[in-house]
This record gives structure tokens, C-alpha cells and sequence, in this order.
């Protein structure tokens, strides 16, 4: 079958001929590929960034966020059969580690991670397991969805977290309109009554959030931590949702947030800096978030298949997979950039 | 002052003139009142069905559901200054017991509840605490709040409780889609993505919840139990809020409970009566709901001034008293009965 | 390989000669039994009483509380070897269900329950599964905490989610401190600093109750909830725990219940009948309780080599299991009868 | 009445005779000193580094660890009578704002400091509130308590809020096993049956920890991270409350803790300083910590109460206020000092 490899870092990506995956152990799933999301990180795996903490041997085929329809199934499956839509979860987790016990597979002691560490879905047919697969509403198509399966699983997971604690009358800052941003913003508007305060430097951004749900926008333009005291009172907000975590990014959330209040940490990149003292005089909390659960990614099925959670993607067939990590780099892509074998 | 007053039971009430209450405490606020809702306990207490619980003495002022304007207030009041907009909540809770100190008041141990041991609304000022008042959202009128005071505050309670456990997926039934219930499912919408199932014996009912929220509106007419066990797969939802709790409800609603359910009793008048290994068999919960706390009651003006929460009301003038409860006794009144002076 | 049979209800159990189990299933696991408990419900079985609800086909091997060696595992075993010394949980749950994937493995929607509805533990060897085997520590042995698997594993459960609501200076009051209660009160006493007041008809029962960490016992002798109202300052408790559910102690348990408290049920027998006014006046909550989860065993076998939950029990040899079946019916068993191969 | 003021920053506190406190308002509570606490904040009071942020006029008289008897309440005033025995909460709060009305009253809006921003307990009759004394047990002597009034406080409310996700099997590491952490690991005892590994510089602290509930001490020399992550089997410890919050504690504390852990932050001094992708590729939390509120303080004084929580002192007459200041400041008190009128 056809497959984009990673052959040498600082190499472009080449398609290649390898030999269709097998089921060979008894919880094993195929997917037929329907749809595969072209991500930042492909980027940074190109340029060597995972390298080392990936351990992956090169040549392998990359790609992380993946849907289609099973090909194939183990002897031990029995949640999907062939010929199902399905959406897959970025991990292969183990079901019997402690955390896989508690439903919190995301921290299993034995998990792969397909397109980073092991053989991913740029590709005609991907090997996963049974464990992984989400079954799609009729509603639904692979390639729609697919670039929800890690960036929007991830978003959704804080959204979901954040939402938690909000009540009616409380403020809700999302840093970052961006990928992950749009997503959280329209999880947020459906699981909460919260008032939803978007910060981000792009004023189109700004825009785009302000028709998915956002109550307030606010370009960051220097005034942002003072426009956003002024929309919550001079208190701030009882959660900041930060999908940048870097530029300035954490000292001007936290400058937003109430006291008692919580600060999501989802964008990563820069140090979070403060003092212990200001810490326990505010009382605030630092909640970190990692890609959502199995569970999740169910939820997050759902409100998709409500329509609750849209995602604009623009496809590529899988031949022609340079131009779209080309336009990706260039900042060409609006949403998402999608191949499709 | 004018003050509508119950002089015996099963006798008529009467308008009389009473004096007007006066700041004596410090934390005493007075309020003119600007509507108070007519509600069916009114009419049990003129039928005498309270007289014991309540031990009050008559004649006595009624009315618990009450909002208007701060006229007067003690000495140590400063969180509302005369002229400001206020609903009432309907205790006067004590701030001291352990009770009062975690914020769960409606379990203070030293409460009062005027309209029913002392004097209530139907009047044109009443006397309340410094605990027990809102300020209004200028978008909001007394008159068209006053009967969230005490049915609606119930119904957001019982339907903030809830949508805790709810999780996009997940389906929760609405028994009664009458006074309360239809509180309780705009509530729902506002804060959770779950599925709504409304059930209610009137067509009508059925689909005034549709046009209000519920994703689907089953007439009890024999066949619910059966229509909700389809629309939930055949296992039945997560959560049954049971606002009516007579009439075979309880029996009805645990059939349409999901295994580790939850049963939130809300309305009442039958018994419940189940046996214990079918609630340990399934792990079904039942949860009782009182009247909402005092934050409750702010969040809930929050819904109404997004107008996420809408009553309908039908205004009497105070002179008027008879015509309304005698329009509330026919089954005359859509929505709710309003007093003003 | 030796097991013990039910031939026929109302028969007496029959020792046999039966094969011995194979790996047959890639997450098969057999277990050479050190332990099994024989418990009331092997009574009820031999009388017919789980033939319907069962469906289990005749003749059959019972035993549902096993602990011993791994014997052999399936090729996807990856949790144990063989040698391990194991406690079983008492289901065999599929893994793949939404339940399952939340760690709620006792609401699986495709669990098989050996010694109930297929071959059990009274016999040399178990054919169970790696989702349901949990390590022992070296210092527990098979036949000592074999009778934790489903009694105490109910009881752990039960106590650990009644604990998380208990503050200091909070009552929990404990109805029944026979084999479950027993268990239940070592737990609360090592998860929570709230004051424990056990009831039991059984004088003696009381003081075993005082003995592992009851703060006050109280015989049942009809003016219990008298009493429990007198320790608790007439309040009641926040949480009872009731181990008995029946013979009236659902009515007593709920008048000895504070209000906004929580009425956990795990014994059963006879009916909640309570009026839905009393329910929401008071506001108080009824929890069901089954068995608990994989992890709730694993922590239970955590407070077991800690030596904070420890059990009683009388070994009896396999074939002399008529013996402890008669003891167990006759009333003479302290603590709990097991079986050893 | 006698009363230690401050009268100029690096000045010696000076005794001096003042007009006793009045009760003005309807819920002032005036309380005879049986003990007062001297804490190291004191000290820096003295060194002027609360000036500015405290805004005191000087001079006045400090102490923020109080207790006594009730000498005279306002009109208001039903929780406490004349003659009763109480522990004093530090702060005087509003009761009116939304963080009191959620019991969340710490973060109110409108508190004072008695000790911090006004007259404090190094005297003979302090002025507070009724929302801030708790009657004490008949087996507490003010003396004995007052030092639990804030620094216990603190320690409490940090233990309680870690204690509620800590299960059977899971590891808490305490840093620092001084005054607050000397509480911390005694109310972490009480409430939870998870593992305590105390981690201090001080060889002695050590052995005090392993002697009030510490199952393993640990030394901090150097080796102290692998210590931990040794006694964690190499996963890390899912709580770390930290009451050092300086020298590196914060940076060896979070290399001790598991993936999804929480890391409470009680002392303080240093800056926390992690790069954002840590915190997300291990889903780690920061969690601030400050005093304790009105019911923790009451909880804690439950504990206190059952003996669970004690506390070592060494008493001074309030005449020799110097030199208690002396002893503390030299590192001569072990446990806490406390004033005496």
C-alpha cells in the first residue's frame, strides 16, 4: 500500500510502497483510512524535534490524527466489526495498567503512540487497536472529523475540565483562537453557561470566536489584561483556558485570572515563572492537560454529531501530501489540512 | 399599608390595612414590593393544610415569592442601598449556624420563611434580611422575576444538581413540564449537553418543552416508560428529574433510570417504594431537592438576565387578589400569577 | 480436577471429578484456588433462589470468592505470570464497554460472574480473566483474604464512597456489624475521621464493633434511633451505612439520617417506603451499592497488608465443604468459612 | 488594659497601657486573651516587610493566633454567649459578599486582619467578630489552641483539600515537617489512609515526623529525590504538599511527583519555575494554599478535640513578650511559643 515516510530528519517525506499491516494479535483493529490530519508536530518530526523522545527507526510512516472504516479485526474484538466508521484514538493503551483501570487510559504504562513512535496513518491502512477506535455517527464523515482526533480531543479535554467549575455569572478567558482555541470556545458555549472571553492577537481570530460563541473578543494588542479586568469587574476570571503558553502568554493569563481561580495550561512553550508567594495570597491553581481520554473523544463524537462542534478543514489526496505540509508551513491552511488516500 | 392576610382557614382572605413593617435589626431590609407570584402552596395554606407545620398565628400576611425595590435598611446592611432592584429569597437565614457558614442556608438551623410563619408579600412592603436579597440586572423587572423566587429557585437547584453528572451522551428525563419543569429544562439547556427527554401527560406541555429546549417531548399516555427505554438504546438515562412525584411518577421514573442512575425528587405527593436489591442491584441513586441556596438564587438572575431562563406571567393588580387565586384554582392561568401593588 | 457441584435445587452440592480448565481465549487466566468463601448466597443458590436470575445450566461448580496461584495466562496476559499470588474480583468484565473504558467495571454490559452464572471456586482450579486478578502483597496469603473478593470487596466499596462526604465531627452510623458491617467500619475508621456509632441487634456483635474502631455501639434493642439521636445532638447523622436492609432498619436508619444526608443502602431484604415530601423537606439521598470495582479491590488489598482491614475465618478442606456449608447455616461460624483445595 | 504594640519598624515592641476594646457593632465580639502565638510573621511585621502591604497606622498592637473567653457580645450575636471558652478564625469577614455566602469565606471581599492591619491579640482583650470565634471543646484550653489558629489553620486547610483525592496505595510526600508541616502530617493521619513519605533537612524533624504518622522519613541531603522515587517504586508520589516553598523545595518537589499529580504549594519564598511542556506532557497541577476557612477551623478544633492534632508550646506571660520574640527568632522554641496575659 502507499505510505508517507519520515526517511531522514531535515529530509522531505516521501511515498513509498510498504506492505499492508496485518492483524496479528487478537485486540488488533485496521482502519481503511478515510481522512488523516496534517499537524504542526508533522512539522517538528520532519525537522528532528521528536527524535530522541520518540526513539522511533527511521523510515517510518507518520500521521496522528486518523479516521475511516475497518478493514479488519482480531479474534478478541467485539466493540467494532468490519466495515464501521470510525474515529481513532491517538493512543494505544493497554487496558490492564492501574490508570487504564481507572479510565484515565491517557497516563497508561504501556501505551504507542501511532505516527510518532510506531507506523501512523498517512497511509492507505493503519493498525491500531480496539482500544482506540470510536464508532462515527451515521452523520459523520472520517474525514471530517479526523483532525479531531488529537488537537480537538485535547481541546476538548480542558474545555470539558474547565467546565467543571464554571456557574452561571462566571467568566471564562480562552487564550488563543487558533486550531485548538476554536474548538475549546465551541465545547465551552455547549457545556456551560459561563460567560466566554476571547483573547487572541489576530483580530480575525477574534472574529471568527465571537460567531462560535465567544460573549466577548479581545485582540491582544497590550491592552488585553486591562480590557479583560474591565469585562470582569477589576475580579478577573474564575478560569483562564490557556491554549498558547507562550509569548507573554502565562503572565498576562495570569494577570486575568480571579483570585481562587483556575489556569488551564494547554499550549506549551514558554516557562511558567511566579512566585510561590503570589500562588497561596491568590490561592490560585495551575491545572495541567495532556490529550483527552477515550471517553472523551466519545463525548466529543457526540457533540460533533449534534453539530455542536464544527471544524473547517481543507483536503488533499494523499499523493499530494507536500503541497499540503507546504501550505501548513506557509500559513496557507484555514482550520485544518486533511489527506485523503 | 394594604396587606392581604389570611384570617381563618377555609375562609376567604382579606385586604386589610396593617402597619407598615419597620428597620428594628441591623441586618433588616425592607422592601416595597414590585410583584409577588400567586402560587398553588397559597391556596393549601388558605385551605389550612400548613396551619401545624408552620404554628403561625392569624391573621397573617402571605405571599413567599417576592421582588420589588429596597426601601429601608438596618444598620449594618451593605451589600443593597434603598432603590435597588431585589428579588427575595424566601428564607431568613441566620449566617451563623454551621449550616449558614458553608453556604448550604437552606439548612440554616434558625431560619424564618416569610409568606408562611410570618409576614409574606401579598402587601405592599415586606420585611426581609440583608441574607435574603438579590439585586436585579437592570434588564430585569420585579414583576416578572418575583415567581423564580421560590418555584423557579427550586427548579434551578434540582437542575444545576444534575447537570453535574451529565456528560455529552448522556440522556436526561424531565417528569412535568408544568411550572417547575419548565424552569428545570431551559436550566438544563443553558448548562449541559445532554440529550432532553421531556414527559408530561399534557400534549400541550409536550410541546411548549420543545420549543424551549427539550430534544424530545414524550406524552405519558401508557406508553412513555416504553418510549423512553427506545430512546435511550433500551438502557434507560442517566438522570430522571422528577418534578411531579405523584400519579405513578416515581414507579415510571425508575423504570426509565439507567443502571448507577440518578433520581433527583423534586415534585412530591406519593410515596417512593422500591425495593432495596433493586436500588443495589442497579446502583441507583435517589436525590432529594429542597428549594436552592441563596447562590442558587444569583445564578439563576444571571440565566434570566441572559434570558436563558423565561417565565410567563399574567399581572393582577393587589385589589385584584381573588381573581387571581380564583384563576390559579380553575386552571385559568398560562405560566404564573402576579401580584402588584 | 476436583470441584464441588450444584446437581439439582434443593439438592445437596455434590463433590465430582470434572476436567480441568483450559486457556482457551488470549486474556484467559487460571488460578490453583488457595481460597474460597463460602458465603450466604451459596445457601440461596443450592435453594433455587438465583436459578431464574442466573440461567445458569446444571450442573455447575459455585464459589464466587476466590484468591490463589496463577496457574496459566492467555497469550495477551501481560498483568501476571504464572507463580503470582492473586485475589479474583468477582466479574469477568469485557473491557470495551462505555462503562468499562470509564473504570466503572461493575456496570460492564457484557460480564460473565463465575460461581454464579458459570463455573466457580470451589474446586482445585478458576478459569478467569487478567481483568479480574490483582497481585497480593507477600505478606497476605490466598485463604485469609479470599472472603474479601465479593463481601468485602461491597463493603470497601460502600464505606469508601460514604467516607468522601465525611468531615471531622461529622457521625456515620453503621446498621449491621455482622460480616459486610465488619469490614465496613475497619475501612471508614482508616479513611475518615468521623465519628463511627455502630447499631446492631447483637450485643456481642456491638463490642466486636468497639473493638476495631466503632466510637460508640449501640444494641438495637428498640430505643436506637433514640440513642443515635442523643449521640448525634439530635441532629442525626450526615451519613448511615445500612449492612442490613430489612426487618425495619431502612425506617430506623432513615430517622436516625440528618438532613441533607446520605442513606447508603448495601444490604437488602425489604422496602423503601418513605413519603416524597419527607424526602424533599429534609433533602436527603438514598445511595445504592453493589460490589466494587477492580481498583476499589486493589485498594482494598492495599489496607490489607497494611493490616487495617483484617477478617476472621475458619478453613475447612475442599472435601469436607458439607461441613462449613452446615456451620455457616447453623449460626456457628465466627467470621468467615473458607474452603481450602 | 495592657497591649504589645508596634511603634515604629525596628523598633522593640513596646508594652503600654491602652483603653479596652467596646463592643459598637451588632456583631462584635470581645474576647479575654487565654493565649496568643507568636509566629515568625510576627518578626517580619517587626522588620517592617508588612508595611506597606498591610497599610497599618502605627502604632497598634499585633497577634494573629488567638484565644480565650467570650467577655461581651453585640446584639446580633447568638452563636457565643459570656464565659464561653473559643479559638478566634484570623480573619474578620463580611458574611455578605458572594465568597462568604459560598462559605468560601477567605477570599472575602471585605475582611480585616486583627494582628495584620489591625489591633491583634498580644493583649489582654481583643475586638472581633462573631462569624470569627469557635466555642471549644471542654477538653481544650485556649493556651493550649491559640497557635492552631492560623498556621495550623493553614496547615489543615492544605492536608484536607490534598486528602480528597488520596486512596489506599497512593504516595504523599510532605516537605518540611516544621510548625505547619508538624500539623499537616497529623490531620493527613486522620484523614486518609495513603502512604506519608516527610521529607525534611533536619535530621530530628525527621524523626518527629516518623513519630506522629510518617511512614517513611527521608533526610533532605542531597539524595533525597531518589529516596522518594524509590519508595514510590520509580513512579512518583501523586500529592506533594509543600510547606517550605523556598531553597529548591519546589524544584525537588516536583522531580517526587507521579504523572496527573497534584502539587500543593502551602510555604513560600522561591518562584516556581517549569517549563509550560512540562506541565502538559505530565498533567501535573499546582494547587495554591491559604488559611484555612471558618469550617476548617471548626474541623480542625474537632480533631484537636479527639486528640488527634497536638501541638507542643511553650508558654509566656504576656510580660515577657520579649523574650519569647527572642527564643523564636534564636531558634530556641520547639512547637510554638505562646503569650500569656
Amino acid at each position: 500500500m502507499k505510505a508517507v515516510q519520515v526517511v531522514g530528519y531535515d529530509e522531505k517525506l516521501r511515498m513509498t510502497d510498504v506492505p499492508e499491516p496485518e492483524v496479528t494479535g487478537p485486540h488488533d483493529v485496521l482502519v481503511r483510512i478515510g481522512g488523516a490530519g496534517v499537524c504542526r508536530t508533522d512539522l517538528h518530526i520532519i525537522e528532528g524535534q521528536w527524535a530522541e523522545k520518540s526513539g522511533v527507526t527511521l523510515p517510518y510512516t507518520i500521521g496522528h490524527e486518523n479516521a475511516g472504516w475497518v478493514q479488519a479485526v482480531g479474534s478478541a474484538v467485539t466493540n467494532v466489526a468490519e466495515g464501521d466508521k470510525v474515529i481513532v484514538h491517538p493512543l494505544i493503551t493497554c487496558g490492564l495498567c492501574p490508570a487504564c483501570r481507572r479510565g484515565d487510559d491517557v497516563h497508561c504504562e504501556n501505551s504507542q503512540f501511532p505516527g510518532i513512535d510506531t507506523a501512523g496513518g498517512y497511509a492507505q491502512v493503519l493498525k491500531t487497536s480496539a482500544r482506540s477506535v470510536v464508532k462515527l455517527d451515521d452523520s459523520l464523515e472520517p474525514a471530517d472529523v479526523a483532525a479531531l482526533a488529537d488537537a480537538g480531543l485535547t481541546a476538548y479535554h480542558a474545555a470539558a475540565k474547565a467546565s467543571r467549575r464554571l456557574h452561571p455569572g462566571d467568566k471564562c478567558v480562552v487564550i488563543g483562537a487558533g486550531g485548538l482555541g476554536h474548538i475549546g470556545i465551541q465545547v465551552l458555549k455547549a457545556m456551560t453557561a459561563a460567560e466566554l472571553i476571547v483573547v487572541d492577537r489576530n483580530a480575525d481570530a477574534v472574529k471568527l470566536a465571537e460567531s462560535i460563541g465567544a460573549d466577548h473578543g479581545v485582540v491582544a494588542d497590550g491592552g488585553h489584561v486591562a480590557a479583560v479586568q474591565e469585562l470582569t469587574g477589576g475580579h478577573g476570571a474564575e478560569v483562564v483556558v490557556d491554549f498558547v503558553g507562550e509569548g507573554g502568554a502565562t503572565r498576562d493569563g495570569v494577570a486575568m485570572l480571579r483570585r481562587a481561580g483556575d489556569y488551564h495550561v494547554v499550549g506549551y512553550g514558554e516557562n511558567i515563572n511566579i512566585p510561590t508567594i503570589d500562588v497561596i495570597s491568590t490561592e490560585i491553581n495551575f491545572i495541567g492537560n495532556l490529550v483527552g481520554s477515550y471517553t472523551d473523544l466519545c463525548e466529543l463524537m457526540v457533540l460533533a454529531a449534534q453539530d455542536k462542534v464544527k471544524l473547517h478543514t481543507t483536503k488533499y489526496s494523499l499523493d499530494n501530501f507536500q503541497q499540503a505540509l507546504d501550505d501548513l508551513d506557509g500559513g496557507r491552511i484555514r482550520g485544518r489540512a486533511i489527506l485523503v488516500p
